[in-house]
């Protein structure tokens, strides 16, 4: 089973603090980057894998999805998220990514944020999304970027001219890391760009396109402490069409 | 025009001492790598772009390749693959791969290793390329991995445990780097691996592969001095499909 971080009170309470869970999907600052990602929702069915407080959920209804289910291994995450909803067209389950079943054919946008990275077994999930969109439906998601996750011991680094650098090791080491993010612990599992994409040709998805986000120069204007983010990616986004 | 590096009587001379310049493919160690992700050669028409001394080329005909075009920007290098290349279907042409220009549907593969780093429009290329290669037809090359070429000043580190890291800045910053190799002054052109796929995504391709080349544990028990390499990969290898 996927380790459920966001069930420990202490976690919880910091993440709660985020501003990505005090705004929404606009205090996240590569939403932006990963919304120009996605198809046209009108009409379409919805699942968001990974769906937390269920900000995604309630935009993609705002822009006219026909019905939206997420998904998610909390059940703190997962009473807010009801808590704050009042629409009989989004549902909120509890399952585990790594034992995931869904029904086939019924999706048309398979969405999730910075959630694949807490999966061991991506491939058996990406079968069973794969599975579950209707021919020519969206794959699209973010995770940490893989230079983000590789390093045994993540963290920057000033180089002799005073820059910000990100010691790269074990990059082509895939596997857990266990590491301190708001608590220590924290449970993800590393893999490689190219074992992200090579998971979803090999379960029949055609790339459509690679991100690797950093903060654009307004957004570093704006918020200062983003700005060594520009020195490596954060993040990997991908949006992927089911073949 | 691209820098002409190989024509600089050191670097040529360094160049040729290493070990891929003398034992050719098999001296180079993402070759079977590399290898791994062509197609079938027999009676295709294949290009190489960035030909060097011609060990491609020779090889793709021992393969059954029905005919062979090796470019390069080096006079050096093409007189030496002349030199040593007895086959008439076997042809070497001297361009500058800023402003190639090349005849539409005439390959089924386009080859090239560790040349694409050099080329500062790469858009302008891939849509040449594409254009040249048959409906089906194949694109596979290796670069300089954009981990690698990120660095203002790259360079190994050692981690507070003893262990080399390398030191990432400036990924999302494109743009030439000016980099010791052999000899100072060597331009390359830095790209994130995002922009690699996009470009051939935008151009017309399907991304059949993607590797990010380290060595195997035998090649290290082998060749120790290559044990750093799998702290962060060298080399990206794409593999692509003409749509």
């Amino acid at each position: 089973m996927t380790q459920n971080i966001y069930d420990d009170g202490m976690f919880f309470a910091e993440y709660s603090r985020l501003r990505r869970s005090v705004e929404g999907l606009d205090g996240a600052p590569e939403w932006p980057a990963l919304r120009a990602l996605l198809p046209e929702l009108h009409g379409r069915r919805v699942l968001d894998l990974g769906c937390g407080f269920g900000w995604f959920c309630r935009w993609a209804r705002q822009q006219g999805a026909a019905r939206v289910l997420g998904i998610d291994v909390s059940e703190r995450m997962l009473a807010q998220a009801r808590a704050t909803t009042q629409d009989p067209a989004i549902a909120y389950t509890r399952a585990d990514m790594e034992a995931l079943e869904l029904p086939a054919g019924s999706f048309d946008l398979a969405f999730s944020s910075l959630a694949l990275h807490y999966v061991q077994d991506l491939d058996r999930l990406v079968r069973e999304v794969h599975g579950s969109l209707a021919p020519g439906g969206s794959l699209v998601f973010s995770v940490e970027h893989p230079v983000f996750t590789a390093p045994a011991k993540p963290g920057w680094s000033r180089g002799a001219d005073g820059r910000a650098t990100w010691p790269i090791d074990s990059y082509l080491d895939q596997g857990p890391r266990s590491t301190v993010w708001l608590t220590k612990g924290v449970i993800k599992h590393h893999r490689t760009v190219a074992a992200y994409l090579n998971t979803l040709i090999k379960c029949g998805f055609a790339i459509a396109q690679v991100e690797e986000w950093g903060p654009t120069e307004e957004q570093v204007q704006s918020q200062p402490a983003l700005a060594a983010e520009r020195q490596r990616p954060p993040f990997l986004l991908v949006g992927a069409k089911r073949l």
